[in-house]
C-alpha cells in the first residue's frame, strides 16, 4: 500500500486557488492484486496471464486500468488532495496513456484548473482537478480531469 | 455477481456500425464488498458507514464511484459489449449522475457512436461507444464514453 499519508482533508473551497498542486505518497502495484482485481472486475488475458499477455498489444503483463484508477483514487485520500469534506467527483475525462505494469509504484501530481461557485448554493462549489499518475520512471500512466463538489467552511 | 453471461466476443472492426445496441447482463452490488472496495480503495465515510452515510451529501450508503465503474467493465465483458479483442480502452469521460445503492442491480446499455479506421495501421480503428449504467428503476448512476481500440479480423 506504499506510504499511505493518513492526513485527514484540511482544505475547504475559500482555500483552494487556480494553479495549487498537491503530491501523494506512493502506491505499490502488486501482481498478485493486480490479477485479483482484473478477475473479479476486468477479466481479459492480458491482465491475468504472463504469456498470454507477451503477446497482447500490451506486450506483457497490464494493470486494468480500472486497477490503476482505484489506486489514484486512493492517493488523493492519502494527502494526495486533502479536501477537508472529501472526493465526490461527480464526473469527469480520463486516459491511459500508458500500461501500468506489476511492481510499478505510482504516485499522483494534481493540479487545480477552474474554481467555479456555485449560483443556486453559495455554500458550495465545483473545482476542476487534473490528476497525473506517474510510475517511478515518472511516466504518465493515468490522467484524470475530475469535476470535484467542494463545499465552503462556512457550510459546516 | 448477477448472471455473467460469459459470452466469448465474436465482433471485429468491420463488425461495428455507428448506433448499433448492446444490453449486458446485471450485477448485484452487495453491501459488503461495496464497503470492502471503498475501505481499500476510496475510504470515505459515506461509502463506509451506514449512520456516517445518513449525514452526508448522499443521505444514505453510496458506492464508491470507481466500484460502479469497475463493474460496468465486469459486465461490458461478460456479454454487454462483445469485441473479439476484448475492450482496450484509451480513455473517455465519465460521470456519475446519481448514487448507487446496496442492493441495486445494475445493468449497462451501450451504442456505438462512432468509428474510426486507423490511418497508419490499417489492421485497425478507434470506436467511441457510450455504456449507459441503469439501477433496477432504470436510472442512469454512470456514464462512460469510452475511446476503445479494435482490430479488424483479418489483423489475426
Amino acid at each position: 500500500m506504499g506510504q499511505p499519508n493518513q492526513t485527514i482533508g484540511h482544505l475547504y473551497l475559500e482555500d483552494l486557488r487556480v494553479g495549487q498542486q498537491f503530491t501523494s505518497g506512493s502506491y505499490l502495484m502488486e501482481t498478485g492484486r493486480i490479477k485479483e482485481f482484473a478477475a473479479e472486475f476486468d477479466p481479459q488475458p492480458f491482465h491475468l496471464d504472463e504469456s498470454a499477455a507477451e503477446t497482447s498489444v500490451f506486450r506483457g503483463l497490464a494493470a486494468s486500468g480500472w486497477h490503476t484508477a482505484a489506486a489514484t483514487m486512493r492517493l488523493l485520500l492519502t494527502g494526495g488532495l486533502p479536501l477537508a469534506d472529501g472526493i465526490i467527483g461527480v464526473g469527469g475525462e480520463i486516459a491511459w496513456p500508458r500500461p501500468t505494469r506489476p511492481g510499478d509504484t505510482l504516485r499522483v501530481e494534481s493540479e487545480i484548473l477552474e474554481i467555479t461557485p456555485s449560483r443556486s448554493k453559495p455554500n458550495q462549489g465545483f473545482v476542476t482537478v487534473r490528476s497525473t499518475t506517474l510510475n517511478q520512471d515518472q511516466e504518465a500512466v493515468y490522467i484524470f480531469t475530475a469535476k470535484v463538489l467542494v463545499f465552503r467552511r462556512a457550510s459546516h
